[in-house]
């Protein structure tokens, strides 16, 4: 154990992001000094967010300096505490370096985690911020009320899956689209979506939102921005609201501009941008809900787990590609043993 | 009294309108009909969104038809009632044809107006529905907060010049922008806006608002859409809010599409548009704020007079290239005599 491997950001990518702006590395086993703790990490989440990170941008988070190790939600094990209220076998979750091991201040962005509640990876996966997202944009922006029409862009991600879910759970008609069929068919067949449909194949995202909403948008849960805000604003009913959740098809490359906002006028819409850390006043009531959910079988989800640390920049560049199926999480280690007493049955949940 | 003059609406533009869509013909004097009273009318104003509804699109309210007389909000004295409600002399505001006389069914979209409470031509001025707009917008959409940055485009404009002043009411720092210097000078001297500038002689909106919004932008009444949106989204301060009240830069030629949409997700901004007519509830509230403020010298307006009907088209035309300053009403014929009871001093009002 006198070895590390970190994933170190090098390059800031110009246009896709390719596996070119990361190092993969062997670094000196971190020491934890007073105050700190020795962290294993056997989970990474890696979401969409990390990509405008890459960007000298003025986002909601400071962007990646070239040269930093790579950082992102994690999940480890206490391996070494010099800290009075961890020891070691505590399970944490929070804000992790991409690296074997390292020494963390434990407290603020990390918090530990009860043994046996649920299994370890559902913290990033159904139980996390993706689903949390989800829960939040819904709630406070989307307000859906029975009967409306909820379109979710990206459906069979981390964050549509469950928003997808969560609109049908509220009484909403949920149309749904991604990009094969493969997960189309999820979407109805699973996930029970209203309509979905594959926006690679569609003639047109207007011709498929005409065919599947043909009374119209409510609410847009939005993930990807470009055409697919457009023809979503371009359906929009009266008084719909757009969750501004994401635009992933814009982090790589810019997209040609929102047009007809007058729309957003005329038809008294309300389009809005959360970020969840804002909202995390809402994680009890959201883990209360969800747990719910799970034991009656009414959420379930997808997971694509890919195996080892040195496979995390590939995977990142495959997400903007929609190489994953659901929640896209990294196993780096084995995780620790635990016995899970909570009711939630594994067969509901339909993991890949 | 046996002809009638009507503007008619005969051909829908391509791209700026001109005055080749108005035909201005003679017509036989209207006889109303039980129910029904005649209405000679003396002012009518000229309004933005007047525009939208020349091309067939889907908006809130319908398009005008090719062929029929144009309409709008207009004044006007009843000359002959078979309405038991409505005597002759009695003065009404509300939605008109753009005719000398018309016969027209009372209640609903015009309202009775008493006399000697404010001049009549504000009840399409500082008390009307572009007043209304800014109240409104402000109000409900912007929820300014002491200290704040607004940001108000065509700021003197009907409806940019009545929510800048609302703005300072409100404690905010305001930054007005309009299109000559005469504009600019009045938005600073009479309306004591903390900035304001020539945004067409301004090296870009950009560069404008980084002088003139150094901290960014907190609210932006949006009155103009296209390069003016653009900017202000590019400036806008975390938690921002949009109101989307117009984008007349976007009636005559289809704007390059809003970019960097991203930064609605990542600033958490709200962007919202909305219809005045949809609040009308607000209006007691509205006519008693600005009944106060205006007997304090606290809002200042200005407008411009347009003579004779047959000038309409081209002064509608005019609005759309900044022509007027102020609200912008047509006197189409003699307003009846009325002795002002109110205590607002004409003195504070700077009409143009």
């Amino acid at each position: 154990m006198s070895e590390n491997t970190v994933v170190r950001f090098v390059k800031r990518p110009q246009g896709f992001v390719d596996e070119s702006s990361f190092a993969i590395e062997s670094a000196p086993m971190p020491t934890p000094a007073d105050g700190q703790v020795l962290v294993r990490a056997f989970y990474h989440s890696l979401d969409p967010y990390m990509r405008p990170r890459m960007t000298e941008m003025d986002s909601y988070v400071p962007p990646f300096d070239v040269g930093q190790i790579m950082s992102g939600r994690g999940m480890g094990v206490v391996v070494a505490s010099r800290h009075p209220e961890y020891k070691d076998g505590d399970v944490v979750v929070g804000m992790l370096q991409w690296a074997g091991y390292q020494a963390a201040d434990p407290g603020g962005l990390m918090r530990k985690l009860e043994s046996g509640a649920a299994p370890w990876k559902d913290y990033l996966g159904v139980l996390g911020s993706a689903s949390l997202t989800a829960y939040v944009g819904l709630k406070l922006i989307g307000e859906p009320r029975g009967g409306e029409t909820l379109y979710v862009s990206a459906a069979s991600g981390a964050v549509g899956s469950i928003a997808a879910q969560l609109g049908k759970i509220m009484g909403c008609r949920v149309v749904g689209s991604a990009g094969t069929d493969d997960k189309v068919a999820w979407l109805k067949s699973e996930l029970c979506l209203d309509a979905a449909f594959n926006y690679r194949t569609a003639k047109s995202m207007d011709a498929a939102l005409a065919e599947h909403c043909p009374e119209g948008i409510d609410i847009d849960f939005e993930n990807v921005g470009g055409d697919t805000l457009q023809a979503a604003l371009d359906h929009i009913r009266p008084h719909g609201r757009i969750i501004m959740c994401g635009a992933i098809s814009e982090y790589n490359q810019p997209g040609s501009g929102l047009k007809r906002i007058f729309r957003i006028v005329s038809h008294k819409v309300r389009m809005q941008g959360f970020i969840v850390s804002e909202h995390v006043d809402m994680m009890p009531a959201f883990t209360a809900d969800m747990a719910a959910w799970l034991k009656d079988g009414k959420i379930k989800y997808r997971e694509t787990i890919v195996e080892g640390i040195e496979n995390m920049p590939r995977a990142l560049v495959g997400l903007f590609r929609g190489e994953n199926f659901g929640k896209l999480i990294v196993r780096v280690g084995d995780e620790p043993h635990q016995t899970v007493k909570a009711a939630v049955a594994p067969a509901s949940r339909g993991s890949a």
